[in-house]
This record gives C-alpha cells, sequence and structure tokens, in this order.
C-alpha cells in the first residue's frame, strides 16, 4: 500500500508552517532529495523521487529514488551494497525540496565513482576561466569491479 | 563581464573527472543549488542559479540565484542583511548540481521565516499518513518586520 500525497495548500501559512505533508512535484513528477550523512551532515548526493519512492522511503526507510536516465525507481545501493538508512526526513519551507539523512551503509561511499560524495570538485577562477579542482580522490571502492557483470 | 560556461561534454570521463567546468542547466536554463553552512556543513536552503546568477557568484564571492517567482536574479540576504559570503563551491559527478558553502552575515538566519534552515520540519509517519513535526522554531528575526515596506 502507498502513501497518498495531498496536493499543495494554497495557504502560504498552510504550507510553511502547517502540520500537513502536501510536497509539490515538479511538471515531470519529480521533487529534489538532498541526502546528508546523519552523523556529520556531509552532503552525498542530489536525486530526485517521485511518489512511489518517496512512500517507498517513508514506509521501509530505506531511501529509494527515480533513476531519470533509467526511468524507474532506484534503490540506491542495490548493486553496490551501499544502501541508505534513513535517520531523518525533512522538507522545507514551501515543500518543494526534501532532505534525506541517511546511514550508509558498505563502502560508506555514494558516489557511482567511488568517492564517499558526489560532490568531489570545487570550482576555481584560473586565468578568467571556471575550472574544477579535485578536493577528494579517495575512492572507496572500484566502480570498475562493483558495477560490472 | 560575465563568465562563459561550455556546454556539457559527451565524454562521461570528462564530465566526472575532468577539469573543464560545463554545468548542466535544465531546460529553463537553471541549475539547483544545494546552500550549506561553511563551518558545520548544517543544510540552509535549495535554490537555483541561472548562468547570470553563477556567473555573479563567481566573481563576486557573493551568492546570487535566479527567483524562480519574481524571474528575476536574487541576491540573497539584500533585503534581510542575510548575505551569503562562498567560501566553497563545488559541483557533482555529472554537473547538474551545486553545492555553495558560505558564511551567513546578518542574522545567521537563511529561510525567511526566520528560522536558520529552511529545513525546519520532519515527515513522519502518524496512523498511516506522513505528517509534518516542526523540529527547529527559534526565529532569529521576525519576517514580518524585516520584509515590511
Amino acid at each position: 500500500m502507498s502513501l497518498e500525497f495531498p496536493a499543495p495548500s494554497a495557504s502560504k501559512a498552510d504550507l510553511e508552517e502547517g502540520a500537513v505533508f502536501s510536497p509539490k512535484f515538479d511538471d515531470n513528477g519529480l521533487i529534489t532529495a538532498i541526502v546528508t550523512d546523519a552523523d556529520d551532515h556531509a552532503l552525498l548526493m542530489v536525486a530526485h523521487m517521485n511518489r512511489e519512492a518517496l512512500s517507498l522511503t517513508i514506509e521501509t526507510g530505506i531511501a529509494h529514488y527515480y533513476s531519470r536516465s533509467r526511468r524507474q525507481i532506484w534503490k540506491k545501493g542495490e548493486t553496490s551494497g551501499n544502501l541508505q538508512t534513513v535517520i531523518e526526513l525533512l522538507t522545507d519551507c514551501d515543500q518543494d525540496a526534501l532532505l534525506v539523512r541517511v546511514k550508509v551503509a558498505g563502502h560508506q561511499a555514494t558516489c557511482h565513482t567511488g568517492r564517499r560524495s558526489c560532490f568531489y570538485r570545487a570550482v576555481e577562477l584560473q586565468d578568467g576561466r571556471a575550472m574544477l579542482r579535485e578536493v577528494d580522490s579517495h575512492r572507496h571502492f572500484d566502480p570498475d569491479h562493483i558495477y560490472k557483470s
């Protein structure tokens, strides 16, 4: 049985201060999910949920997303073993984004490149151009090994 | 003079491991920006940038966003005084999201409701329904006072 989510209230006060959870899905039926490590608040990844993924996440306590590339429900970590147990789920003032505070199993890595976080490069100005500099090169697993087969 | 951002590379290796910053803007010309406190990593807000806002942010070191409701560049904190100085700007593996690590001036509050973070309510199951529970009620400023006039 999946959860029903009511349409967003037209009342700003209800949306911002009410107890009714009425997530605002975009035109593609998705809502942005910000995923952080519940222990130290590190930002691990940004993903998206549709209604089904959100319902599964709330009901099972394991983070589920919607893969826009594969166009299907994505139980994060099903292949790599890095399942995410949800410690706390929050929404923001206008209820169009979610914060998923998780505990990561397995390799303690979230990015498919093997790094802990998907945010491993800083944007910096170099000679008037915005360039990238790697700030985390540590791979917790070998992606070629994990995702092969 | 604003920065030019090249179109995303078709090469996954270049996108994920290269030094060229080629942010992927969506169909509306926007990219998601996750804003955290540079000191303790707390998630403060989620916003969006267009090319101009991103360029201004990189060039000035002060966070600029694009307001989807007002359809204009939004220098966060211009009204409330809570300007955001960018300590570090990062992008993720596929370069379709940004992490903006900031130091907040003024009231140390980011949410327009006066709270430190926009994520002040937790989603919890109550009698089979997903409901919201306030986890932060502290207002650092009175929004009616700050945004009046």
